[in-house]
């Protein structure tokens, strides 16, 4: 067996291992829809059947996760995505050749016009070190700014707000991650649309 | 606000932030039948919109959610378990007294008679330190002697086989990892059942 996650190099590709789940007998047609609908071509992409692996520069790999997932959730079907956003690690290089594109987002123009709300969560494992607690409070103020409700939940943040401005949010956090002296970043996500449960949002911060 | 995942405390409490996901119309219906018919009664249980948090001892941290993940599996949808399982954070007591519990089982007989081949995928992420790599290996090796087959993916380890015995490999990761000197662990775990989708299993180990 080749390495587990453990051991880190220093490259910077970011990369989402994610999948996104249409609670629709439609699933398969709400995937391939979306996945239609977004532009991957500034990203390395793998699938198999237990979900999506996307490499490339940060800008690149958000823009193709939060266009996936907004496309998605337009469907109106209760849509979840769940992902695991990564930097440092692990140390081969699928898909270095990405990090040669230009920062242009080839999404931005269609996600910014997509109104969903949206309940998630997020948590941050800073894996390798690094001065980043001021970092993340600040961050979490500008969260707030953007009109995000922010709250703590057991073993992560929870996100309430418009699906864009929150993956927005989190683009900014792990970008500013990537600039301390974090060698390795890992950031688990989870967004979810068009939930039949009610909202369950501590308004205690 | 509250802390947010980064401090931690010594409390041996361990924890899964998990989410089921029935991809059908009935998801609903699904997820209230698992939560019906498995036993939560030695576990702290919190369920939101966006998953649910059962806290405890391993043992009924696990028990708990191999038997929801394998009630849904078996009503034959497109099911995947997603979820994240923590000890040694954060630092607060909710659910302590569920510690108390002693170690017998309440859907090991249940669980132990359902059949369910299951592709997944599981990363470990010891963010206190510690001396595991043998550890993982060694537990990697023990799990291919049940018959699981274990390969390597970007971000993650994959695991093909019975869904009971996937579990069970992975609990044995984890406790092993509360015994070493880690003080902190998070593990990952997206587990499949019923995909449509073929399976895409590299036989390079
Ligand atoms: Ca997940």
């Amino acid at each position: 067996m080749k390495d587990q996650t453990i051991i880190c190099s220093q490259s910077k590709i970011a990369g989402c291992d994610f999948a996104l789940y249409p609670m629709t007998d439609q699933f398969v047609h709400v995937i391939m829809k979306a996945l239609e609908e977004v532009d991957t071509s500034k990203v390395w992409v793998k699938t198999t059947d237990v979900g999506t692996c996307v490499r490339g520069k940060i800008v690149h790999v958000f823009d193709v996760t939060k266009a996936l997932f907004l496309h998605a959730a337009q469907t109106g079907h209760h849509v979840v995505f769940s992902g695991t956003y990564s930097i440092g690690c692990p140390g081969d290089s699928a898909g270095d050749v990405f990090l040669a594109e230009d920062d242009i987002r080839l999404n931005e123009a269609q996600s910014s016009k997509i109104q969903q709300n949206i309940a998630g969560k997020f948590s941050l494992y800073p894996l390798g070190g690094g001065d980043y607690m001021d970092m993340i409070y600040s961050q979490i103020e500008a969260m707030k700014q953007e009109g995000i409700h922010v709250s703590s939940i057991h073993y992560a943040t929870r996100l309430d707000g418009e699906g864009k401005d929150v993956f927005n949010g989190l683009e900014q956090v792990f970008t500013n991650m990537e600039k301390s002296d974090s060698s390795h970043t890992v950031m688990t996500v989870t967004i979810s649309a068009n939930s039949p449960s009610k909202k369950d949002v501590d308004n205690n911060e």
